[in-house]
């Protein structure tokens, strides 16, 4: 797909530089990168949605970039002409008050525009932005600078689902095709499992000070945490299998009502990507279909799975209150999709927490809802994260599929009960 | 309907006594009232489920029944027969550990046992339940009497539950029928709109001490919260009718993304068993329709509903811990359903909360989830609160269909987010 | 139930007569007959609907007078008054042009007006066609008497639908009621399988000359059959299972597209009502739940079945043309409802077709469409037949639950493919 | 797409050729036609299914190959190499007697193989039937021979079908592209309506002789017609228009019972490719969206809406007898596919029934059925059309997506009553 180069020389660039990148270096960074996710597919890939949850590879890149020009290029950026009015209707996703959208389940019909369309589209939106940073310069606070922050940490999220969304695409093909051969890692024993104190007292929690951070993260409060611990490292592959053979998904016990519901009538009776060979457990990754690895992490599971899991081992799920505590002192750091290893690894061993970003989100068992005194942005932008505050669950930490500057220990990713689709993984918790 | 007399004479007898009344009474009089509350219906009425939310009245007045036969008659009563095997199958609600069950969809198809069977059943299983307490005598701590206790909490909840669903199935029908005419109320202004504040700080919250609680209201445990203040009484019919008037059911602003979705598919443009007349709003109670009163709270919204008219106000709804540490110190009074007015009434005049009891369940914007070191009970009873814990949000006080006995401030109720046939109203909260 | 007695004298008295009834005593008897259908049920028996197709007792008895009501005396009894103008709503059926009706879907959630006062409607109706009858007289070409006479069979038609639907009724409850015991059939050899010719050449097929007649069965008119065979009786249920232990529900061979997809759907494995128990195969009837007789004709299946089992003994099913010419000859006589033995019986021996009527229905091979020339009657009324001429099959001859009167060999009834609660069989074709 | 082109040179060697071509001719002649039709498409257009009726472009031009995959060279071509074995899985339509399938729901899912992959696959099939046919030579009574007419007729509905589906496909994309600039067609006036006689008696219809047909063409058999009248043409845009204009989609009459419940449902109130503009109303067409022309034969409606038309009109639509009598003697000429004018054109005048073929299939009020005698033949060949013999009209003719030698006069083509995307318009006949 040699299209897809379009912005390559440009990005390469100030890769080589040796000083910390500028706004607009960021910027095209990111830009090249979604662009560059989608380089190992076919054109036909890019097209389809092979269940609600996914968008198709064409319309998240198209999105990110309907994103800047409805909420940055549109109000600052006047000489501006889009390729095609059309599109605003095309590629907004959720926005009620930024107009009229394309029905959802629609996304994975619409053939036009190709995606060689799309990736034109993409560079016309990437020039024009870098043409308005270059009128704003420097000043961080004009509301410019904002709204492209903003639109950079959208885009980082879509990377994400890109790259899930494709998993589940190659997955629904009978044919099971390859997104990218994925590096070799060396095996190691996994860590051990072990327990780390969480204290009781009053906490402050939430995001505060500078940088960049979703409005769901604020305001920093306090909280009171009874006494709990924290395992040192995610469930293994292996000690979910032992649920399994101990007839995890047919003994109604652990489970919550609507999970069993779930399990029965979806057929669940592994996570999601596992089949049965004649050879014992595989696993579909973003490198294909593999034997399954007792020492990785287990992955794809839900939010019903993981407490059912938790249950059964006497066990529970972290709040978000106390991960957030445990994690505060630790390093943001892990296997992020910039490594390329689009799957979990092995738990190194080590003292304190492991595995906190870059394998897997961890499913917590707060519920997902505003922190005392939340209030949700004006206008459309406030509709980016206060409206989904029902039925969803906040997961902690980041996946091998979050881009590693999108990390932070403050950082709340939400989702329904019964997904599976996305790279999460369990952690477990227990009241001291 | 001479049948639902059966007990009667039993119940007059010690309903004049001037002494606290037995455990023995207490459980008769909980079995009496059940029954009473058929009287008013046709055997026709009491069949029908008019939708999935709604059991049958023949089914509440059964599996009360069944619940006393299945967890206390059939592990102490040895001698005890059932009038029909069958009623195990047709009568367990959702306890998997107690057995296979009919289905929840074709409860209201199961025209057998009738309605005048069904009664015999409980006349049964109440003589048998009073022989057995005869037996045991005055030990509390023998296990039958912690289970009978259960029993009898569990059939006042399914006392509001036959209200709440008979409400429903009149309802359905284009003729309306009255369940029984209603008391009149002496129309009272309404009392203004005030601020109750809830002071920052660690605050104990959960059930400690003797008496009964379901196993959710424990353990007792810390919380933090920041200032905050409770309105004094509910959101009038009056106060939502401005909202509706200023768009509140077609602009997308103050909706959850899923509560939109709801509010379109559903066609809803007004709380359920509100109708719009030649003559103004009627509203549909069990004394019949009658015209909308302004100064009565709203009742029958939803989640959806109570949050959205919050967050259009400026407002919020309370956390669970903020209303159960503000109510504590307040008595437990209210028209309770024992009244006979099933119906709420406007908020009197006074100092401090008011309508916190007796009048309508209250939304919370706490997610319904077990407290730190929440364990439930083994076996069948466990499933009774904990397998419930996703999806639902708590809600607070008690309503006009409660029994007053029923009612405690740490107690909680819980339903999904579109609940609508339950007397559920609004409390607004601010941070302070 | 003593309140269905309401209008038994009246009926007694004509039916000691010896002369053939006057057209009042039809009526009457016919409206008794109805009332008399429901005497063994219990009121609660009479609300629900139980799946889709199948109407509530209460709604039947209801129904039949809203007819006689509506197309009667409210165009031709200037001083009729109903009882309750709401009832014209909730008892109309699908007659779009004689105004709004209730949802289908809802008939079995309506539990008001009650059974008694349902009889008590059916009395008000019964009385004022007769007034009505009586000032018109002996003229039977004033138009009451056409409308009357088709009053007359709207009603018998649902004599039967009663009773189809009450069974399905009483075995979706596990409690697998009894509706009324039946008559003990003298056990006897089925007849042998034979062949009757039907001969080719043009017919005249369809009805004229005088008596009633649905609009549905004219005009007459000529067909050319190629030459062709008869069975002589019913396939029986030995011979079915037959079929199915030739793995007739698995295989696909058999089946038309539809039918298998519609048979893995909806799990079917043999015919409905039939239960395999540790004592092999039982079936459900109106008079209870007993061991399966070899020899009864197969009852109870879709056209679905029908055809496979057809295509699976290498025959077909005959054309409602060959039905009519081969039947054309014999006489109308069976075991139809009046015997009070609502279950097909054995074949009996003899020359020529037997069970032609009141066993079961007959599924054809023709579609249920418009003979040439065939025009609907203006307004409502033409609304009885026409519409319904698409996606459905022909059925010939008459059922076990069939009133005698209501059977002609010109009959045509109709169901869709997937039909089975009604009293329907099968007969062989094949091509000579 | 330049890869379409593979097979072309060949194509254009026997185009020029002045004889009759030879059998080989043939086949290679329609497989290039079937990959031509897919050249004016980008890759994307080619995956998806716009709606459970329409399968992708990619899956016609594979299933197509494997059809003669899986029926002539599994069995006759000894040393024939599949490309991949798992495409026997993915391009089985619905032979359940040749093996499992993918389900068809996924058939839009599937994004591989690729489109260059697929007319590879073409290709490497093409080969291989042409060296099979080579070597079977001019030996007609081969069962190779009778196997490839299949499939070349099979491939020729694939055409049709292909056609028919990008049409839906291009239209669901709301920048509804353009599959192909459409010729001119001088403006003429529409032909007057006019009434053809089909007489009475006895008529021998179905195919009979030499040549190809379909099983449910045979036997040819004899039926008596009653006397009746057919319309010279098809009716018109304008005579529907004014069908809507007097309440044809709001007003019960004409409409058959599920045909009025679909057009609620589906919100129909025009024929499917309409819209209304500012500019009054326009139609979607394979060459992009244009006004409506009032003197086009209507086109794309429903059963439904064809047999309402119909009875509006106080007309009928004609048995596919009287359709099959009237058009023996007619030459099988029109605008077929070849044409490259994928849009019917309006009536030409002249004597007799003029748009019998290439303009528009005709509906008929005849049920799809097998003829008397009809067998299908054994195997999965068998269930071509056999299977689908329920709840489906015939349709005579054929239309402006039919290959020319694809039509004769004993054709039967067949289609559900709802199906709206098909080429089909609307031909009334009378009773005489």
């Amino acid at each position: 797909m040699t299209s897809n180069t379009i912005s390559t020389p440009r990005k390469a660039a100030h890769d080589l530089g040796a000083t910390a990148p500028s706004f607009s270096e960021r910027f095209e960074t990111v830009r090249c990168r979604t662009a560059a996710l989608a380089e190992p597919l076919e054109a036909e890939d890019c097209v389809v949605s092979s269940m609600p949850d996914v968008s198709p590879t064409k319309w998240h890149l198209a999105h990110t970039s309907w994103f800047f020009e409805s909420f940055v290029l549109a109000q600052h950026a006047p000489t501006y002409r889009t390729p095609d009015p059309r599109y605003a209707y095309l590629f907004n996703s959720y926005y009620l008050q930024a107009g009229e959208r394309h029905c959802r389940a629609q996304r994975g019909l619409a053939t036009r525009p190709t995606l060689e369309q799309v990736l034109q589209y993409r560079h016309h939106v990437t020039e024009a932005v870098l043409a308005l940073l270059n009128n704003v310069g420097a000043d961080t606070s004009h509301p410019v600078h904002a709204l492209v922050e903003l639109g950079i940490h959208h885009e980082q999220q879509h990377q994400e689902l890109l790259l899930t969304d494709i998993k589940h695409v190659l997955w629904t093909n009978p044919l099971r095709p390859t997104y990218r051969a994925q590096p070799d890692v060396t095996p190691a024993a996994v860590a051990p499992l072990g327990w780390i104190d969480v204290p009781e007292g009053i906490h402050r929690v939430g995001f505060e000070g500078n940088g960049f951070s979703f409005d769901n993260e604020a305001p920093a409060h306090r909280i009171f945490l009874e006494p709990s611990r924290l395992a040192n490292r995610l469930v293994t592959n292996g000690e979910y299998l032992a649920f399994m053979q101990d007839g995890g998904y047919t003994r109604p016990a652990p489970w919550l009502s609507a999970g069993l519901t779930t399990v029965q009538e979806e057929g669940w009776t592994a996570p999601l990507y596992w089949e049965q060979s004649d050879d014992g457990w595989t696993e579909f990754t973003l490198g294909g279909t593999r034997p399954l690895k007792l020492d990785d992490p287990v992955c794809h599971v839900s939010y019903y799975e993981a407490n059912a899991y938790a249950r059964w081992a006497g066990k529970s799920l972290p709040t978000e209150g106390a991960w957030e505590v445990a994690a505060a002192a630790a390093a943001v750091e892990g296997p992020f999709a910039e490594s390329g290893h689009h799957h979990p690894t092995p738990a190194r061993s080590g003292p304190g927490l492991v595995q906190l970003y870059g394998d897997l989100w961890q499913w917590t068992r707060s519920a997902y809802l505003g922190y005392p005194g939340y209030q949700p942005a004006r206008g459309a932008i406030g509709e980016y994260n206060g409206k989904w505050m029902a039925d969803q669950w906040v997961l902690r930490g980041a996946s091998c599929a979050t881009p590693a500057s999108h990390a932070r220990h403050t950082y709340r990713n939400f989702f329904p009960s019964a997904t599976r689709w996305q790279f999460a993984g369990i952690r477990l918790a227990e009241d001291a």
